[in-house]
């Protein structure tokens, strides 16, 4: 039996996509989702206030009972809670899977640089909510008891970490950031102009000088500007990659979507094993 | 006679604004304002591409006759030539001062960082079209021409500098951050949600440690989102300060508005004697 503790870092979780996931998996004796109640909480933007929110990590984190830690949903607000979770976490932390992406990037991030069992990127509760969302829900799921088929096709036997790419570019130079040199990074994002996307690439092809390359994922939900930005978002990270002298590796099958594949980071092989 | 060379090094510029505020100067001796055909270009996002607008940029900054280059307007684009700019850059330049905020952040953080003339965070060109954009222009001219009345209020004996919040994330790090320890850092924005607020001072403020501290300008036109962030512009700023241990000091005058004063960066001092 796998036991899946869930927590929300940022945004709360609405409780009809908790009933949802939770009555998708009721059958089932290999695999237990135990929902802590923090999720549903309110404080601003946030699902309760941070002591809240840390308090529940490091409830899910230090029980020696769980596998895998499966974040609730993105929004915003892990970053706030992230070195002081980091710093709680005991032993039962670092046999445990951590899987999220978007805002909870800052935890995978600091999960990994500090060697604190095996953060993924891939699918959360709430994308149930999504077109199509019960097939990101189940590969998530599957991953966590110990099924590849979910995991990106692509990956190699590099290292590799994913992000959110707003997300990446708040980690560089911070605290909580690992050190990705020899890493086959994935980039996603969501709802940012393409502006926006040629300035965030400014700002972390300079911090990732040394990587083993840059993979792009989906940009999706792009907003339409005043004018057109005169470059698709592939020409775009082609410009950054070869300015910063970084391999542009193609696409990546992972973004703000159901079809957001699992990359599991560091090495893919070592993570199935774990 | 000064003459002050413009061009624009993200996006292009309006006519009408152009003409505005050539027609406001039209009948002085003391001052001659040369606007460079090249803020007029247009290609896709920018005033022309990254070649047309560096170019434009070196023959201002590399005329001997021009006494300071004005910025036409923001937008975004500065990032992109800033460090071949400053690579072309010669003995002119070093005399010159330098006007612009927002997007030519990036290029007044090179200027201060190779210590290339004054670079001065004040209005631009395209100001004219604000709400009492003619007190703004006439602020930025006035400075130009040895007139410090519009030199923001609180500025003390301590080295400054001043950025668009966003400009300065998307700054540090990189080659062309300036080393701001023991500065008085002053930051502004516009049109960013109160949650981005708090995730751009979470990067700004990790990588700010050691300045003498932090001024709060203007955070206009924050858009409403689904829910209450729960803190005010200037509580984010106190939290990030008081985690990074920087000293919070109050709010500054600047912004995205007509009322935005003249920030010289290092000594205010030394720049009203240049």
């Amino acid at each position: 039996m796998i036991k899946i503790a869930i927590c929300a870092p940022g945004k709360r979780l609405e409780r009809e996509h908790a009933d949802a996931v939770q009555d998708r998996f009721a059958g089932r004796d290999d695999v237990e989702l135990v929902f802590h109640r923090q999720c549903f909480e309110r404080h601003g933007h946030f699902a309760g206030d941070d002591a809240t929110r840390l308090a529940a990590l490091l409830e899910c984190a230090n029980d020696d009972s769980v596998d895998a830690v499966w974040f609730a949903a993105g929004g915003y607000g892990s970053n706030r809670i992230a070195a002081d979770a980091l710093a709680g976490m005991g032993d039962a932390a670092r046999g445990k899977t951590w899987l999220g992406y978007s805002d909870t990037g800052y935890l995978l991030a600091a999960l990994y640089r500090t060697r604190t069992g095996v953060p993924v990127h891939g699918p959360m509760v709430a994308d149930i909510g999504r077109p199509n969302g019960e097939h990101a829900i189940d590969r998530a799921v599957g991953f966590l008891c110990g099924d590849t088929a979910g995991v990106e096709a692509e990956i190699d036997d590099r290292a590799t970490a994913a992000f959110n790419l707003t997300t990446l570019a708040m980690l560089c130079g911070t605290d909580l950031m690992p050190d990705l040199s020899g890493h086959v990074v994935l980039i996603e994002e969501v709802s940012e102009h393409l502006y926006a996307i040629d300035r965030l690439l400014f700002h972390v092809s300079h911090h990732l000088r040394g990587i083993a390359g840059l993979r792009l994922g989906r940009i999706s939900d792009i907003p339409e500007n005043d004018r057109p930005f005169g470059q698709s978002e592939e020409e775009i990270v082609r410009y950054w990659c070869a300015r910063e002298d970084i391999p542009y590796l193609g696409f990546a099958d992972i973004g703000h979507d159901a079809a957001n594949k699992i990359v599991p980071f560091g090495l893919a092989a070592a993570a199935s094993r774990a």
